[in-house]
């Protein structure tokens, strides 16, 4: 399997300086009084397109030789990745093609079609076939989500930054999904801090990435997952496995109850909006926090982008 | 009437410095390409408690000489400038106590007691008697919200720090309410920058500082006051009216369907936690956005304390 190295991604790190955000890192007394430990937030809910996969889309978008970039890119994805990618091939002035499910929110297409990408809806299931489809009628390269390797030295900048910003940490905490972002900050957390642990933070409910690890063995994608952290909902992928797999990354899982509160601890305390899938990494602090007492901590918030709809789950009562 | 200079905002800043946030200021290129001019936000939404209330209060309670601190202080609030008392007084370890309405928010009574406050509730209507009461027995002194010249000069600092951190502008534009931030920022923009104009952003249902300042004669406040931004319903202060009207600050009203945009614009465009209070800036930029055409335009977000029941609003359908 072609994975990315440390080089891969200091080189992606220039390479998308000009086009991404260095995003802040912020930390709370107080919630450092309530953990009882440091904590350090990266966020990446203000990247360019509210989210880090601006940096792994623009990072593979700008790798592209002449010709292919000519016959534009395509991805399937109903959430940040899709915007991601139009913003990447808008810098190029490149064409776009995003394959959503119909029924996709309306803010997640709006954000695609503001960056001027070409949206094809289809059945959810289909979207693989339709997706290769319009790959051999316009000769336009796939930018998987997180298959590719590109995209994956990219995610990985968020910690090599996080990493120069606050400097030696014990623990870097980062959501997992499909495997993106947590194979990228492993390979960069790993191979210049050997001494920092990586963790992933995983809903309860799609946790296919915390059995496919005890076991040794990649799980299938979990059928129908449901979680607030929409984002997450993806089965590990293969390359990420393998990566997770040698760098020792532990996975936490964390209840959609403590998804929420951590979301609006992060919006209600901090002022930060980050969307459920971001708020994972607090959750998994809390659930960890006894065994990670005094320790200096970063984690990643992943993204902002949310419609809010989640205030109303019985579950944030009293928080 | 006792009111504040350049010079006692400019000594509050120094007094204040260890106590508050020298808070950011950012800026959106998308929302100044949609308003056609350069708009400059200060972040008073990331100040502590949550709100700019904190530098009045901090300045207020700094000033208090050892016998009258060891009485400690008091005020009625049932918004941030509570919380905010609550906080100064912690600072200096005195007592202090807030007046609050029957049934105020949970959330906003948890941040009074938060910092070690003791509450009394009381009817709306009663709230000036009890204060008074209670200020009788304990000795307490008195911290008005808008009505003491050291809060005021405190609110301004916030107008100060924007100026040095943004350098020229040609207009400043606050929220109104009871005008402590409106005239303490009238303060430091007026004398520090002549030509700058500065503008007041209110409620149309809560239009008092507006048809007051059109009428020169101080109105009451408006009964039953209604408005998502809750922060705003207060009457205008006779200080402030007379320091607003010497200053020649321009209010303008926004309705309620632009308050919810506008708070949702910061919030979703933004990634900041905005109460609605403070998105009437930008509610009141976007309606006079063709006059300001080109302008460099500073707009201080005055806190960020929301529950975000504002959400399920009609009036933010197909924002």
């Amino acid at each position: 399997l072609n994975r990315p190295t440390l080089d891969d991604i200091r080189a992606a790190a220039e390479r998308i300086a000009p086009h991404v955000h260095r995003t802040p890192v912020v930390h709370s007394s107080a919630l450092d009084v309530e953990l009882g430990l440091k904590a350090h937030f990266k966020c990446e809910n203000l990247q360019k397109v509210g989210a880090f996969k601006a940096r792994g889309a623009v990072n593979a978008v700008l790798q592209l030789d002449a010709q292919a970039a000519g016959r534009g890119v395509i991805t399937h994805s109903s959430g940040n990745h899709g915007a991601a990618l139009a913003y990447a091939a808008r810098i190029r002035d490149i064409p776009c093609t995003v394959v959503m499910p119909e029924g996709a929110p309306p803010i997640k297409i709006d954000a695609v079609r503001g960056y001027g990408a070409e949206i094809v809806f289809c059945r959810r299931a289909e979207r693989r076939a339709v997706c290769e489809r319009v790959q051999d009628e316009r000769g336009a390269t796939l930018i998987h989500p997180y298959e590719n390797p590109d995209v994956v030295a990219g995610q990985g900048t968020a910690a090599l930054e996080l990493l120069e910003q606050v400097g030696e940490l014990d623990l870097v905490v980062a959501p997992v999904g499909g495997g993106g972002l947590l194979s990228g900050t492993a390979v960069a957390v790993r191979s210049t801090a050997p001494g920092t642990g990586v963790w992933g933070a995983e809903p309860e409910t799609v946790d296919d990435a915390y059995r496919s690890l005890r076991d040794g063995i990649r799980h299938p994608a979990v059928p129908n997952p449901a979680s607030w952290a929409d984002g997450l909902l993806t089965g590990l992928g293969v390359r990420a496995f393998a990566i997770l797999r040698e760098s020792g990354v532990e996975i936490v899982t964390v209840d959609e109850a403590e998804i929420l509160r951590a979301t609006w601890t992060l919006i209600r305390r901090l002022k930060l909006v980050v969307e459920p899938s971001a708020a994972t990494v607090l959750a998994a602090l809390r659930r960890r926090a006894k065994a990670l007492a005094g320790k200096r901590v970063g984690a990643i918030l992943s993204g902002g982008n949310t419609d809010f709809r989640w205030l109303t789950d019985p579950a944030l009562e009293g928080s």
